[in-house]
């Protein structure tokens, strides 16, 4: 069994609401020195050992993100 | 500028009722291999040079995070 991470952030392009509410909480907390936030999605997938990358680029182009809008990155994680 | 990703999951006793509509999914599109599935969320955050790992930690742990039922992983991203 392995362990494959998928994280899923909006294009540089595309308007990030959230990371701006993020950013606009920042000064209420006190906290200086963040300059962006992006929000995206982080999934973690327990896979068989045989399973290859174009299965879960496959999944990930299909399922996990919207690739109109969307970039994903895919990491096989040693934990 | 350096680039921090904070990634936040579920803990491992939260059912997280996302992820399992994801393994749902899986079989009707084909694909196997594939046996859990967990959704977090994703940030990335552009922070000065000279921030330190505390401020980071503070603003995940009342920001980013619910930590009575969230784990959050910080990394230094060298992209």
């Amino acid at each position: 069994m392995a362990r494959v991470v998928v994280d899923v952030v909006l294009k540089p392009e595309i308007l990030d609401p959230q990371g701006q509410a993020i950013v606009g909480a920042l000064t209420r907390l006190g906290i200086t020195g963040i300059n962006d936030v992006r929000q995206g999605k982080h999934f973690e997938l327990e896979v068989d050992d045989e399973l290859d990358d174009s299965t879960v680029t496959r999944l990930a182009d299909t399922l996990l993100a919207n690739p109109v809008i969307e970039n994903f990155a895919i990491r096989r994680d040693p934990a």
